[in-house]
């Protein structure tokens, strides 16, 4: 860690993002232009993220598998708008094992359509039905301007795959993983999203409904974190995914697919990362605790670190992720900023006076100076860290909730809309069309983000047509 | 599942194992030649690996973390005997966004270039060292005879990558990592591996010491089941990782890699498996017990139902994989078919006589029919159901065990070699050189498979060559 100071958010957000990712080691550049390495602190995380994920989807019903990388580039012509979609991102490999091929394989850009083929060949009756699979893996997406986390050219995600029997299952299961990415982002990562449907112009291509969770940055900005799609049956036309229905009839399946990326990684920084660095969900947090020994010679040092031993212990056999920060040659000062900076939910302090007086000093990484500092007994010290790791991830809940509030503002004109995006999220009743939102994108730079499933329900005037609209939409500038 | 038998392994070993792999629903083929698809029953048993081998790696130091899939051509060629060794089998993006590339990319086949040039970044002072970082991936090598799980383009694995500070402590590494894989594959996978050290032309492209552990298959054949390699100073010579030591001099870091892969799954099924289909071993089995109801009519069925809802509760409760096979319309004895090919250790039957005398029937997989069938009782299933699993894991480390030594020969002349590679291992006194090892591979189809580290300690005339040698060898034909 270098000592330099972040530049604070107000300042320049974006450097202040971009420097973080690489001070606390939670990423690097790769060789390759717009790849990305994910160092073992951020991907301590992600597998964190992963966790929680795969127990929902396994919750679900889902069964994990692997898909391979190399796909026929004829395969993604087969579903027109699929292509049109992806052809300007593909990489493609051309020569294997010194010879041309005669077929160029892309490297998945994502993967409905090698997975339509494969489902094409097991699915026979409705007792085949539903077919539920998830694949955690990379994918490889040609994009011209990057950002570690939130567009590289290779990103790591899951990508579920479904296949029913009827539009309605397929409809379901949209939905019900859009719940459970809503749920994920809510109750681990303390991200206040809002889930809603996403206009013709921003569907997934080869999409019938596309839908995702948004959430909004520190600096008012939309980041799209997750999005679940119905395909209805344009893959299964595709790729000739048939089932002999219980009627006797052989009928096209359903499909859907759902994906959630690294991306997840710059919200959580960007959400809740301070100037001091990070600030990380305690749920998802590679370290919930950091344990800083206070010492100034041999004698203490010994006393401290023997109380230290039991202390960690007692907080790991408590499922506590807790860390020993007992490098030499660093002063508690150092290492207090050092940690603050890689975003650590809690830090504990042990110096002799809280040997001889049989407490510990805890400190609240979203609570700085002496507000967010207290010293509890030794004795139940687990319960209290618990504790104080549920008021941490609860509060950065709240506070996130509240920062998005205050920057919703419903505009009921154009000049209030081009107002509003400045500094957050437009709301708006809406009546428009895809050629209109081009407009508003060319002028303004804010996208249409979502109509979010929540809705006032009475009606309002289209703030750009006037016309009578039954639906609010969101808009921001977005990531 | 098809009705149809297997054939038996005696008739046609390769044709037996291809079968199962499908009709087990582990793996499917590609679209792409050569590429596999892992299906979900596949890929549980591979996450149980991973899991399995993650917990060891982590209790020995090492972190996880994501490195990118593709790779400047030009760093394969800074490694001399890397490039010689990949340059035939790469993977090349030449087209990236629909333009051509100024360099062309290979698609990772190993990572230690670009993971060298990281961490010759990374890496500053003897205080960084050492670093201990993993990753699981896909990797793609242009195979030309390929078969599912044994060889294939994209393969599955982890791929460990270290850096120390001296040759003794990467040599420390290299052992270290030999012997988690010796552990994992006795005590998970049931797998009597004998580990061993390579000879310079079965060495690793860019080591200076391979170690691996070898398996014998059901038809006698090696299968190389995992590798450890000291890279030396090879690697960080070409990527300039250098660090600053304690003496304040720049020296070459020493560095290590390791890998096991989606093979080991090829081995369990080649090792264990029988004519009826798979066997697997209950600490990596996806479902340790299946639980198949047996009843002629709906009154029959209730009361089986319903005393199988607690009893799959227990059986939950106290940390079992159990699947409930609750399928209408199939016969008890086609589901124990069935669940006989997919290998499930145990299989738990309950009927109405069961529920009337408060016993289910256990049938284990590893013994067929009569012998491998006992009644328990109702109370205390679940420590009956686990003392039996642990009882079947040890029945099939002994089995494969003393199928093992059965044929592994001690070997004195090339004639006794000869027969004895026909059922299995030789072994034998050796100081061959790589010439001589070339020969009888042209003349025997077997290889040098390793030198075990396990000696016998005197002293032996080379079988070969009559000249006094200190090692004895393993030869055997090998996948």
């Amino acid at each position: 860690m270098s000592e330099q100071k972040l530049p604070t958010r107000a300042e320049d957000f974006n450097e202040w993002y971009n420097q973080l990712v690489i001070r606390a080691e939670l990423a690097d550049y790769a060789p390759v232009r717009g790849c990305m390495i994910v160092r073992p602190y951020g991907w301590a995380l992600w597998e964190n993220i992963q966790a929680s994920l795969d127990q929902r989807f396994k919750a679900t019903g889902h069964l994990n598998a692997a898909f391979p990388l190399l796909i026929p580039k004829s395969f993604l012509e087969r579903e027109a708008s699929h292509v049109e979609g992806f052809s300007p991102e593909l990489a493609v490999v051309t020569i294997g094992g010194n010879k041309e091929l005669e077929e160029p394989l892309v490297v998945r850009p994502t993967s409905e359509t090698v997975i339509g083929h494969a489902y094409a060949k097991w699915i026979r009756s409705y007792r085949d039905l539903p077919v539920l699979i998830n694949q955690w893996c990379s994918v490889v997406r040609w994009e011209l301007r990057t950002k570690l986390f939130l567009r590289t050219l290779e990103f790591f995600w899951q990508e579920g795959h479904t296949a029913h029997a009827t539009f309605e299952e397929a409809e379901e299961e949209t939905r019900r993983m859009l719940e459970v990415y809503a749920d994920f982002a809510v109750h681990e990562a303390a991200l206040p999203v809002i889930p809603g449907i996403k206009s013709e112009s921003e569907r997934f291509a080869g999409a019938d409904r596309t839908y995702s969770i948004e959430a909004m940055m520190g600096d008012g900005k939309a980041l799209q974190s997750g999005t679940s799609h119905n395909l209805g049956q344009n893959f299964a036309k595709a790729f000739d995914i048939q089932f002999l229905d219980r009627d006797g009839e052989r009928k096209f399946c359903w499909t859907t697919s759902w994906g959630l990326s690294t991306r997840l990684v710059g919200a959580i920084i960007m959400v809740h990362g301070d100037d001091q660095g990070l600030v990380l969900p305690p749920r998802l947090a590679p370290f919930q605790a950091v344990i800083v020994p206070i010492h100034k010679n041999d004698d203490e040092r010994a006393q401290v670190m023997e109380a230290i031993a039991g202390l960690q212990r007692e907080l790991m056999a408590a499922g506590i992720r807790v860390k020993l920060d007992a490098r030499d040659g660093l002063t508690p000062g150092f290492k207090f900023n050092d940690w603050e900076m890689r975003g650590v939910p809690l830090r504990i302090e042990v110096g002799p006076k809280d040997v001889a007086k049989q407490t510990v000093a805890l400190a609240r990484r979203d609570r700085p100076g002496k507000e967010g500092k207290a010293f509890v007994a030794r004795d139940g010290v687990a319960a209290a860290v618990s504790a104080t790791l549920n008021d941490i991830q609860a509060a950065l809940l709240a506070k996130a909730t509240a920062f998005r509030d205050a920057r919703i503002r419903d505009v009921t004109t154009y000049d209030d809309f081009k107002e509003a995006i400045e500094t957050g999220f437009a709301r708006a009743w809406w009546a428009g069309d895809a050629a209109l939102e081009r407009q508003i994108k060319e002028e303004t730079k804010a996208t249409l983000r979502c109509i979010p499933l929540e809705q006032p329900g009475a009606t309002g005037a289209c703030f750009m047509t006037g016309r009578p609209a039954t639906t609010q939409a969101i808009f921001a500038r977005a990531y």
